[in-house]
């Protein structure tokens, strides 16, 4: 289903709002692509200390209290993405279309069903 | 601007045609919250390899193919936090506009304009 | 037990044959501490990658190519940590006995017994 | 110069303090080797979050508390490492020996001198 082109998507209204965010501060500085990589690492650090001690099952059912911070570490996560993709010019809906006809490719459904492996992996 | 209500947005798209790429190769059993975590952890290693010996100035003049590189990781990591958010019930986008909302409050522009510290930080 | 002071230690030894790696290959301008925690976090990464998809049963239980991918991901670990640490000048066995002390206070055995818990968590 | 055999190393007095800690406070049902990855990822993920906003010339002339958390975050890396080669009875010290030898071999120094390419990429 084709999105509407007269419609800002909500990517790049995101992508705007972390642009003025950023300018308002004068925090452009900061933001070269190598030191928002590192912002990004330190935050999916966060996310994945919400899951470290908890079982596979366990994980599938959080607190209140983790999901509630599980919500905060996405979005940080996601908000360095975005700032990330816009200062080196990638559109990231694109990338992710271009993986996933790569993915299909690499990952036969013939070969890879129901097996974590990599097709070619022993 | 708002989004066109009846028009599936972009990102529940991809949402959906992850859905689909791991139901086809009965793959659900793998992407337990913690699991996919971890996946998410282990692009994000591989998006900081690409940058890890450039200097800032470097990393904002990426080679052909070290932004090939990047346009790459940049897609896994989305889709495996897509794929997290969808399995852990979170709204990315709200989540995102919650956090923009409390980031405002923790840094104001008159404390924080040109300094990269957290304002009560020394 | 103590170590005997006259016998340099074998971290030491190993701090004294990653320096001379990178003075033959001309690599220290590009080890900043900046860089080697770039490094050391790509390396984590790929540590990750080994176990992303595995149960922590199967965790327990690794292939013997498994096997051989963990040792030469720990050893990338502690390698750049080494070199992180020798650039840092910080020492990283005297750094640990500190943490102990500290965690001992901040986790005491009552309070924690069998919970993974911070324990002022609820 | 060749370590006292009778002499416990430090790395292994370190691995037994460790094995200690757990055991007092039965934590070793959370340490296997899947959540001990994750938790050393978390730690990295902290250490990175000293230098993310840093240029590399700040990274080398850290404030009194900035290298005090480096201090703690190194001590968290190293300590979880320990406790993942532990559980999974690999030596950290041999390991790092065997891929000197296999990193010597791959970045021969003629072809290497000051670049920070691997020696086969453009």
């Amino acid at each position: 289903m084709p999105s509407n082109p007269s419609t800002k998507s909500e990517l790049h209204q995101l992508q705007e709002q972390l642009r003025q965010f950023a300018i308002q501060r004068n925090w452009d500085q900061f933001h070269t692509p190598k030191n928002l990589v590192m912002a990004l690492s330190g935050e999916v650090g966060e996310l994945t200390e919400i899951f470290q001690w908890l079982t596979p099952e366990q994980s599938q059912h959080l607190s209140v209290e983790k999901k509630r911070q599980l919500e905060e570490e996405i979005a940080d996560v996601m908000m360095y993405l975005v700032r990330l993709a816009d200062k080196c010019d990638v559109d990231i809906l694109e990338a992710c279309q271009k993986k996933i006809i790569k993915n299909a490719d690499k990952y036969p459904i013939e070969k890879c069903y129901g097996s974590a492996k990599k097709y070619n992996e022993l």
